[in-house]
């Protein structure tokens, strides 16, 4: 992949050749850093290797919530508002299905229904995930690597007082209110990392774990057999999901408190503990630095709310300085 | 079911008791007569057994044209400009997944797609096609029983030079460009008549077979198991597609050169010999009636084109008329 111009004139040239970057990312918080890191670094400089743990089936037809946030956000198709779907959205095909009583509590817009017939069709034809997920960012102009973690499926289990429930059942049926007892991700232990992330680690100068949610969007990732291994003894740096005690989006806090720990960034960065070299954490927290310094990591105080796209080339920038900062 | 005030008002009261009828339909052609039937029969008098051969798998969706066909213009939801598809559609996914390079032969709408997704989602968890289908009709509102000829997968194969073509491929994807040498219906040798067929046609006083193609439409339907016989000894009588040696839509009269034979009302007739008591042939090959009347069957000639609602209720008063006249 080459750089456009206009990628050139965007991007601020003090940076242009930046570290060589892994992100992990899950869906919305990891979506715009991803897309912040991508306004900064070249394509050959930055790998996003995303969760598929919350990939489910809905009539008939396999869909990636992450990916496909991931790859919405940076191809500027993402909808703002909603933090899921597409932009310009229109609905005709999820209203007719449910006049006819189909279900209709996972939302499937027009054009978001084009990528999942499509990815579907595909994936029944034999293709891997990991090439579909390569020709639809080539379509959209996406090109930054875009790589779900793992070719094969892997779905994330709630376990809830009653048992155990499909991640996207807990996550939109049942509106994340069933109080977790813990997770697990089904069918990981034959799940080897997709084409492309042993080595985009590898070469990695450092890796960055997005603001995602670490029970169910990080760790998926973390346990497919060779990635966590393969991120020992190299720069790993997590930005918090949680903030002032909170998520902006998502159940990661409330997962926490349920689980019996105290939702903080602290908790975050505990949770990764023997993973990291590094922690960012929000100036809200900054009490709280000196402590997670004790556990052995260079922290950074930023402001890490992504509200609009000058604060994800913002952080992004931020994240980049922090790793290239002499230790 | 009972007949609403509206039906009531607009049906003729002289033909309001008619006979209890079974039309045996394909697509286009088949449906307007089969809604010209419906404004004229109650709902308990009329039963449409409709051609599942043309039934397909597309994106992992089951597509059955010819039911969709029938129901949609019963429902006064058809595209009048197509011939095919739903009114006032949008394109939103298709084009979406084209972009992403997936295949465009098939145009699938977005309120249309509502109708493959949840069927498919319905088949997939067990439902058979009769019951997904009677659902349907009450969501959109249609009255009168339209049934699958069966609930069991049945492919339509069309013979040409090089080899046998499935019937989508042949027919949208290739246009019915390649010369057919013959018909074969994959999987009838274990269909059974849906729930409900072989009723209807046994307490029915007369069966239908609409202006479809007789090699496609109907042959299917005939081919399955206990439908054929059950029609022996009973009036069975069929309108023409082929006009002039045309036919209005579809390939028809094209697949009867093919094979040797002419096109023309005759040949129709000739096509159900042993099969028939009455044919309905167009104004324009009256010159035919009387070779027709050699075939041992009671004729009607009549102006059959079905342009407007109006056409499709005169040919159906004429049909159930020429049913009623006494021998």
């Amino acid at each position: 992949m080459t750089l456009t111009k206009s990628d050139t004139v965007h991007r601020p040239p003090s940076i242009v050749y930046g570290p060589r970057i892994v992100a992990l990312a899950g869906g919305v918080g990891g979506a715009k850093l991803a897309h912040g890191l991508a306004q900064l670094l070249p394509p050959e400089d930055l790998t996003i290797v995303v969760n598929t743990g919350d990939d489910f089936e809905h009539y008939g037809l396999t869909i990636c919530p992450d990916l496909d946030t991931v790859c919405y956000t940076l191809a500027g198709l993402a909808n703002p508002v909603t933090g899921w779907g597409r932009v310009d959205e229109s609905w005709q095909v999820f209203e007719n299905a449910r006049c006819l009583g189909g279900p209709d509590w996972f939302s499937l817009g027009d054009r978001d229904l084009g990528t999942h017939l499509e990815r579907t069709r595909r994936l029944k034809d034999g293709q891997p995930l990991s090439q579909v997920t390569r020709d639809f960012c080539k379509a959209w102009g996406v090109e930054h690597t875009v790589l779900p973690m793992t070719d094969q499926p892997v779905r994330t289990m709630v376990g809830v007082e009653t048992g155990e429930l499909a991640f996207q059942e807990y996550f939109v049926h049942q509106r994340c209110e069933p109080k977790v007892t813990g997770f697990r991700f089904d069918g990981v232990e034959s799940a080897r990392p997709a084409p492309g992330v042993v080595e985009a680690i590898e070469t990695a100068e450092a890796v960055v774990i997005c603001p995602s949610n670490p029970w169910v969007s990080i760790d998926p990732i973390l346990a497919v057999a060779g990635i966590r291994s393969r991120l020992e003894g190299k720069p790993v740096l997590a930005v918090s999901p949680i903030i002032g005690g909170k998520t902006v989006k998502g159940p990661a806090a409330k997962m926490y408190s349920e689980l019996g720990i105290h939702p903080s960034a602290f908790s975050v960065a505990r949770h990764y503990r023997g993973l990291l070299t590094g922690f960012v954490l929000d100036g809200v927290d900054a009490a709280q630095e000196r402590a997670i310094q004790n556990l052995n990591l260079r922290t950074l105080v930023a402001d890490t709310l992504m509200n609009h796209l000058t604060d994800r080339v913002r952080l992004a920038g931020d994240v980049l300085n922090f790793i290239r900062r002499p230790l």
